[in-house]
């Protein structure tokens, strides 16, 4: 029984379905398009799995594929023109719709190319990832990176409907599937703490892949997403909450080279960094910490950073981060379990400590 | 007296001012800054004629100054990371502003980096041309060109408000002078037949560029601007007219290579082909296309394609333009002069032989 979400945008509302075999339902797809053609941009790993059931089913709108390298480090603007060019050489116009077929780096790409071709064009999210159903292709955040930094180019620019096909997640590598849950704790860690009873419950059945049970996380976390985005599409306030643990992860990810680690990997580390932190401060207690450490322990995640990034590098990436606000870093830190905090209330001591005691 | 006129955009909305002097003009500049710092983006030519006088007005906002090479050839995604890497090299946050201070290439890209660095910041623009400050400062288009087609990538995005100094019109070359009449013109044609008298009438003090009358012709021309801009921001309809003569231009543009013709030159060969198409439509008389070259060489503008773009060629630029809808080409023509429409109404025949009688 398909699962059907809005996220409330005024005239950039937008509906979310999911279900198992979306892929294949041409009128859905169709309902979404008002022009005349589409561009469906994928990887070199999801599209032998996926594209040809896509282009068939939208093979009334003369589909363009453009397949790109997979990979973090493909993120960024010179696969961007890449892109550019495919529609351009292809004369496609400004009725053309982009589909983004694929996890986060596809999805982020694919909106940029739609936020930026011929100064706009409409654009439909596919996420075939956990992590991009849950949390990327939700909320109209898309870019690309740069070597000095994650996600510094891109806009805000939201998709015309998101559709999941939770079938996809059969695919996924257990690595994958697990970076996925650790967005998914997220969601429990910063507002709903009886969600996180919830997924300590389902916790075997989500990682044996249970369809019933990837249904309902995904329709949980998306609904958690567009709850907060509606409130603030352009992250002025409350959205930065949704960046638990993401300023901690990104230093992780650009210290070890974009792709080494996956980016919920990455994230998991950063909320048990946050959990720390949170202690430290006398926010929340010694058992809430090892809570949060079992739970990500739970998603097969890691909760310590890698011996080969100092406490001093560390520090030194976390201070280009986006959440830096004139000079002063801040951090959502977590006032209680299942809730969440902007703050810059703690000293480089409690910083620094932090960053040691969460090392391998 | 300065000059000031609103674009009304509901949260959007911003002031446009218009004087001499306004370049030095602190406190104006300060009020329209709402964090502690500036980025100053201007080219070689400009910079060192203007950048210490806008630098020093804003020296409490601890400006950094970033200069690109100057030219049309220059609009790319190239120069747009180096944008981006001068800020994050810097450590500039979300609360930077940028100030674009130069012509149309400089206000384009400026505030195409205000659209996409850390997906938006502030901007305001400070044309030095003729051409920005009636023409490509208002509105909110911003972007880049691509090898395929020029101004291919971009968002709408808009600035915090426009400067217009009209001294800074006093070191601008003949010819980039008559660039900007061109899209003067233009305003008369599309909607203002009487503005076509007046400009007759003052073109002399124009060309020997006496200031009330330029203060004059800038604030006309950003009133049209601003009316039609506000009526549709992004193009569905109306705005769509302020591009008479451009799809012909364009062409012209990327035909004899980037920087090779003036964007203004381009035009006003285009706006004398959609005149001869209109007359050939039985829309407007002969004598109006005489009237329409005439104006134009009163501005010392070319009014004839050039002998080395052979027609072929210039259908086959034309057909990748953005107004191309659905495989159709569409162009601005004109009912009456100074009554512009945006029709597909023509032609293949029409059309070649418009682009065959208005070669040199």
């Amino acid at each position: 029984m398909m699962k059907t979400l809005k996220l409330d945008l005024g005239e950039r509302s937008y509906p979310m379905y999911i279900d198992n075999g979306l892929l294949l339902d041409r009128v859905l797809l169709a309902r979404h398009i008002r022009g005349e053609r589409v561009a469906i941009i994928s990887n070199e790993t999801v599209a032998p799995l996926y594209m040809e059931s896509v282009s068939s089913a939208l093979s009334e709108f003369d589909p363009l594929t453009i397949i790109l390298a997979d990979g973090e480090q493909y993120k960024n603007l010179q696969t961007m023109d890449r892109i550019y060019d495919a529609l351009l050489k292809e004369k496609c116009d400004r009725t053309i719709t982009l589909i983004a077929l694929g996890g986060g780096v596809i999805g982020d790409m694919t909106g940029f190319a739609a936020a930026t071709y011929m100064r706009g064009v409409d654009f439909i999210q596919i996420p075939t990832t956990l992590l991009a159903q849950v949390d990327s292709s939700v909320g109209g955040k898309t870019g690309v990176n740069h070597v000095r930094g994650k996600n510094m180019i891109g806009a805000f620019y939201q998709p015309r409907c998101v559709i999941i096909d939770t079938n996809t997640l059969n695919t996924l590598a257990d690595k994958e599937l697990s970076a996925g849950l650790a967005e998914i704790i997220k969601y429990g860690l910063i507002r709903d703490v009886e969600f996180l009873d919830w997924l300590k419950d389902n916790m075997s059945l989500l990682l044996s892949r249970e369809n019933a049970a990837l249904i309902e996380v995904v329709y949980r976390s998306c609904r958690h997403k567009a709850e907060v985005v509606a409130q603030d599409e352009r992250e002025g306030g409350i959205r930065a909450l949704l960046n638990l643990g993401h300023t901690f992860g990104h230093a992780i990810e650009t210290g070890m080279g974009y792709g080494a680690w996956l980016h919920g990997e990455a994230v998991a580390v950063g909320m048990a960094m946050a959990a720390e932190l949170s202690h430290r401060k006398g926010w929340i207690s010694e058992e809430d910490v090892l809570f949060v450490d079992e739970i990500l322990r739970q998603a097969k995640l890691p909760t310590r950073a890698p011996v080969a990034l100092s406490t001093e590098r560390m520090r030194e990436l976390m201070s280009v981060d986006k959440k830096v606000s004139a000079g002063q870093l801040r951090l959502v830190l977590m006032r209680a379990l299942g809730e969440a905090i902007l703050t810059d209330d703690f000293s480089e001591s409690e910083l620094s400590a932090t960053l040691e005691a969460c090392r391998e």
